[in-house]
């Protein structure tokens, strides 16, 4: 039983956007040599998360439709707010809305493959971008 | 330290449906021989998906209730349209709803059991049912 | 490769409180003596769950007036009746908002450190003290 840590880097180009990583992180496990175990991904910011999903254009409109609804952009955050924050982006929806996502995703690996459902896909949820983003890739098995 | 992978097949009966497979966790950390280490649930699918909480009736109804209020049926979602989706199903909702819970569930194993505080249940959240459902079940430990 | 499992005990003194629980978690870390591997905390309630964000007031309070936006108090929820639920605290609410939050945390150690990202914080979100609550740390690790 073995561990390895590494990091893997993103540029997002847009100030919300959803990327398919499954291909990334499937490498991550191919280049580990880990046959059997576990894959954990995690997010290094506050403002960007991680999440299984489906990946289908029509579906990620509804996600970010989704997101405008339950956290709305024009609320008086505090967070936004000079007299309360010196935070130089006013991103406090940025923040609520990385919320509903993940932190971390851990997943199955069997066999040298990563395990995903025939429809699933691991997400990177940019929430304040464009951004450099950093996620530490942890494998830990045989 | 071993590793060990199985597979938990399910039956869901209703459209929205939570369902307590908190013994099913408690049999496959028994069977797997594990004394100690993690259990990791995975749900394989993008309208189902895994959180733990109290199961009690009342509050299964509050659950409903709230997915409901903060992920209407009635929008017009684009994964929901022929124009955008050649999905059969018009589940936008049974994937934002999923969303709100957890595609896995990793619980420690101490002494051969699973580690549960008093009042929380292992519970597969059905969001668009009813369906055949797998649970990808990993031990990790020795 | 060796697994440890601990218990974090915290008092907690408000209703909803947000409480920053890093320092703790490096603890554990350093007393474990693991140097690579992961770090599970697991909530054992079903009212008071855990998170990784950023610890700033103005954030904090954001984060409150989002969980009272989404949440209502005010509802009529059925674990809050005494015709459906023998719960003796009204705390239908809490149970809500403490989903929206996550059940555990894991976390990468590498050489000995907890790794977190610059602005990261591993926060304890009670949703219905003042409580004694009880977290389960797990290493597993080398």
């Amino acid at each position: 039983m073995k561990t390895k840590l590494e990091t893997l880097e993103l540029k997002t180009t847009e100030k919300q956007q959803l990327i398919n990583i499954t291909s990334r992180v499937k490498e991550a496990v191919s280049e580990s040599g880990i046959r059997n175990g576990m894959i954990g991904l995690f997010s290094q910011h506050t403002t960007a998360a991680l999440m299984v999903s489906e990946f289908q254009n029509a579906l990620l409109d509804d996600i970010s439709g989704f997101l405008r609804r339950v956290v709305s952009d024009d609320l008086p955050y505090k967070h936004n707010s000079p007299e309360f924050s010196d935070c130089d982006r006013k991103n406090a929806a940025s923040h609520l809305r990385s919320m509903l996502f993940n932190n971390s995703v851990v997943l199955p690996v069997s066999d040298g493959e990563l395990v995903l459902g025939q429809f699933q896909c691991v997400i990177l949820a940019e929430m304040d971008g464009p951004r450099e983003r950093s996620l530490k890739v942890q494998l830990l098995g045989e």
